[in-house]
C-alpha cells in the first residue's frame, strides 16, 4: 500500500487550503492509500526531506483548513530545471519518493506547479519509473490557466473585489461633491480579476464605469476623455485598474514614472503602481479638479477568507478530492479542471486535463468579453463570472477573530 | 404632536446607519412622535430644505440599513459658526425646524456634530425657543470622544484591522524567507485604532510585534533597533503604523518626505503616507535586506460592513434608539454614551452625557494602556478593546453581493 504526498506552491489564495483539505480528506478515507504526508514549502520540502504527517486531521481540522487562507504547508517559487540540464534534482526527488514509499503525489498551484507536475511525470515515463501517480491541482487568483473554465481562488478574490467596491462606493459618495476612487487590482498579464470589478454593478448601485485591463492598450488621451465623459453625469465613480495595464509599446504603466511626475519635478508614484500613476495623470489632465483617491487592494484581495465565495471554497475542495479519485483510478500527469455545463443554473463538472496542455500557457480575456470602447466588459463576461462569487462560506470565529488551522 | 428630524455628519463608518436605524425604528413606533424625517447631507439639508420622509421604513429596510456602510442620508463637514458671528444661519435652521414642526432633532456624528448639537441647543436656550429636544448620537472610528467608554464604529473598524492582519500574516509567511508587512491604519491624533492591531495576536498566531502610535514620539533609531531585535527571532512580522505618528518636533512622519528619499534622489513616498516612509526607512537602515510591503487599509477599514462586529452594530442601533428615549423623557443637549459595567462578562449601560462636556475634546490612549518601550499596548488595553469586536452581524447577500438600503 503506497503513501500519498501533497505540496503547495506559488502565491497564496483564500482557498488553496480548501484543495489541500480535499486531498487530505480523500487520502485519509481511502483504504488503498497508506500514509497521508505533506511536503513543507513545496518541492523544497522534498529536497530537504521536510515531510510531515497529515493523518491526524479531524473533521474539525478540515473545516478550519477550508477557511484558512494562504498555504498551510508553506510554499515555494522554485521552477524545476529541465532534466537534461540538471538531472541530479530529479534523482533526489524520486529517491525521496521511494524512501517514503510515495505512490501518489499532488502538487497544488498555478502555472509553474503544472510545469513541475509535467516535468516530474515526463521524467518518470522516460526513466521507466512506475507506481507513482503525479497530479497537478489548479489554483490561482489570476484565472489564467488554459482549458479549465476557471481556477479555484479566482472566485473568492473576485468576491472581495466586487464587495469592497460596493462598500467603497457608498463611502465615497457621502458628501455633496464629485469624487473618484481608483482601485488597483492584481493581475500582471491578464485582466480577469480587474474585470470582476464590474460585478459590483447591480440593480441598486452602479459604482464602476471604467475598467482598465492589460488586454487593451492604455491610451492616456482616450482614458482622460472617458473619465471626463462619465463625470459629466455622475458625482462618484470607481475606476478599476489592473496592475498590469501597458502602454502602446508594451511597457507597464506602473513603470512609467514619467506619467506620475508632478509640478515639483518629483516622481509621485515611484513606490506606487499603476493606480497612483493614473491618479496623478487625472489630477494634471482633467478639466475640473475632482477629489481622487487610489486604493490598492494589495495582498488583502487574495487572502481575505472571511468573505470567501462558497462556490469557490467548495470547488477548490472538490478539485483536491477529485485529484485523489483520478489518481486512484490510475491517472497520472493530469490536472482536475472545470468544464461548465451551464451558467444559469450554474453547473460544473470536474474533468481531468493533461498537464502538458496546461503548463506554460496563459489565458487572456477573450475579445467577445470586452466592450468595444475598451473600458468595460460585455454581458458574456458577467454571465461567466457571476456564478463564481455565489454563496457565503460559513466562518468560525472566536472572540471576534477568524479561526485557522496552522502547522 | 411634534415631528422628528435626523441627520448624519462627518466621515463614514460601518455602523453610522445602524444608529440611524435605531432612531427611525423608535421614532416610527412612538405614538407621541409625528412624522419621522431625515435631512440630506446633515445641516446642509436643513439649510437647503432637502428633507425627506423616513416613515415608510419596514423591518426589512431597518435590517438592510444596519448592514449598509456610510451615511444613508449623506453627510457634510460643515462646522457651525458661533451664533455671535453669524446668527443668520441659526435663524434659518430654527425657521426650518418650525416650518416642519420639529420637536426632536438627532444629529449622528463625531466631535464636530456634538459641537453642532451643543451650539443649536445653547442658541435655543438663549433665545427661549422651547419645544425642541436636540440630541447628539456618537459615531467615530477614531474612538476619541471623551466621557463615553468607546464610540460606535470603532469596534467594526478594529475587527477589520485585526482580522485583515491575521489573514495577511498567513499570506506573508508562506515562503521560507524573512518578511515584514507594514500596515498603515487610520487615526490622525489618537492611536486607538492602530492599537487594535494587537488584537490579531492570539493563542494560534502572533502576527504583530510592533505598534507605532501618535501617543508616542516616533524615534527613528529606537524603531530600527526594535525591528532588528524582533527579526532576530522571527521570520515574519506585521508592523502596525498609525497614519498620525509624529517626530519629536510634532511633525507628522507622513509629511517627512526626507525620510523616504531614495538613493536616486527621488522622494519615494510623496504620495504615500507614514507607512511607505517607514518602509523606505527600514530598507535603508536595516542591517540585512528583508522583503517589506506596505498595505494601507485606507477607507476600506471604515466601510467594510461585511465583517462588522455584532456588538458594535447592536450598540450603534441602541445609541440611536436610546437617543429617542432620552428625548421623549424630556432631555435635550445630551449624547447617549456608553458606561462600562464590566469587561468580562462584557456589560455596558447607555447613559446621557451633556454634549457640552463632549464637544471639542479628544481622548488619547491613557498611559497605562501603553507598554513601557513605546511599541505596544498593555493587557489593560486588550481587556478594554477585545469585547468590542465580538460577534458577527449576519449579512444578507444576493448573488454574492452584500445588499444595501439606499436612497
Amino acid at each position: 500500500m503506497k503513501n500519498l504526498l501533497v505540496g503547495q506552491s506559488g502565491g497564496p489564495t483564500s482557498v488553496i487550503n480548501a484543495s489541500l483539505a480535499g486531498v487530505i480528506q480523500n487520502g485519509i478515507k481511502s483504504p488503498e492509500i497508506g500514509k497521508v504526508l505533506g511536503t513543507v514549502n513545496g518541492i523544497e520540502g522534498i529536497l530537504s526531506e521536510n515531510i510531515i504527517s497529515l493523518d491526524h486531521f479531524t473533521d474539525q481540522d478540515i473545516t478550519l483548513l477550508k477557511q484558512t487562507p494562504s498555504s498551510y504547508l508553506g510554499s515555494c517559487r522554485k521552477k524545476l530545471p529541465d532534466a537534461s540540464d540538471d538531472e541530479a534534482i530529479y534523482k533526489k526527488i524520486f529517491e525521496v519518493f521511494k524512501k517514503n514509499d510515495i505512490g501518489y503525489f499532488f502538487y497544488i498551484g498555478g502555472n509553474d506547479s503544472m510545469d513541475t507536475a509535467k516535468k516530474l511525470s515526463s521524467y518518470a515515463t522516460e526513466k521507466g519509473i512506475d507506481g507513482i501517480k503525479i497530479i497537478g491541482v489548479p489554483k490561482t487568483i489570476d484565472n489564467d490557466l488554459v482549458l479549465t473554465d476557471h481556477t479555484p481562488g479566482f472566485g473568492s478574490c473576485a468576491k472581495f473585489v466586487a464587495n469592497s467596491i460596493r462598500q467603497l462606493y457608498l463611502d465615497t459618495s457621502v458628501y455633496k461633491m464629485k469624487s473618484i476612487v481608483i482601485v488597483e487590482i492584481m493581475g500582471r498579464n491578464a485582466g480577469w480579476l480587474a474585470a470582476t470589478a464590474a460585478l459590483a454593478n447591480a440593480d441598486d448601485i452602479h459604482p464602476v464605469d471604467i475598467l482598465c485591463l492589460p488586454e487593451v492598450v492604455f491610451d492616456v488621451d482616450k482614458f482622460v476623455d472617458k473619465v471626463s465623459e462619465v463625470m459629466k453625469t455622475k458625482d462618484t465613480t470607481i475606476i478599476a485598474i489592473s496592475e498590469g495595464i501597458k502602454d502602446e509599446t508594451g511597457r507597464y504603466i506602473g513603470e512609467r514614472k514619467d506619467l506620475g511626475t508632478g509640478a515639483d519635478g518629483f516622481s509621485h508614484a515611484a513606490l506606487g503602481g499603476a493606480g497612483r500613476i493614473v491618479e496623478h495623470l487625472l489630477q494634471s489632465k482633467l478639466p475640473e479638479k475632482i477629489k481622487t483617491r487610489t486604493i490598492e487592494f494589495s495582498t488583502l484581495q487574495r487572502c481575505f477568507s472571511a468573505t470567501a465565495s462558497k462556490v469557490d471554497v467548495d470547488e477548490a475542495f472538490s478539485a483536491g478530492f477529485m485529484a485523489v479519485e483520478f489518481a486512484k483510478e490510475g491517472m497520472t500527469a493530469v490536472m482536475p479542471g472545470f468544464k461548465r455545463l451551464s451558467s444559469n443554473p450554474y453547473k460544473m463538472e470536474i474533468v481531468p486535463f493533461d498537464v502538458k496542455d496546461v503548463a506554460n500557457y496563459e489565458k487572456e480575456i477573450p475579445k467577445d468579453m470586452l466592450s468595444s470602447d475598451g473600458f468595460g466588459v460585455t454581458e458574456k463576461f458577467i454571465e461567466y463570472a457571476k456564478p463564481l462569487i455565489e454563496g457565503e462560506n460559513p466562518i468560525i470565529y472566536k472572540d471576534g477573530l477568524i479561526q485557522f488551522k496552522t502547522r
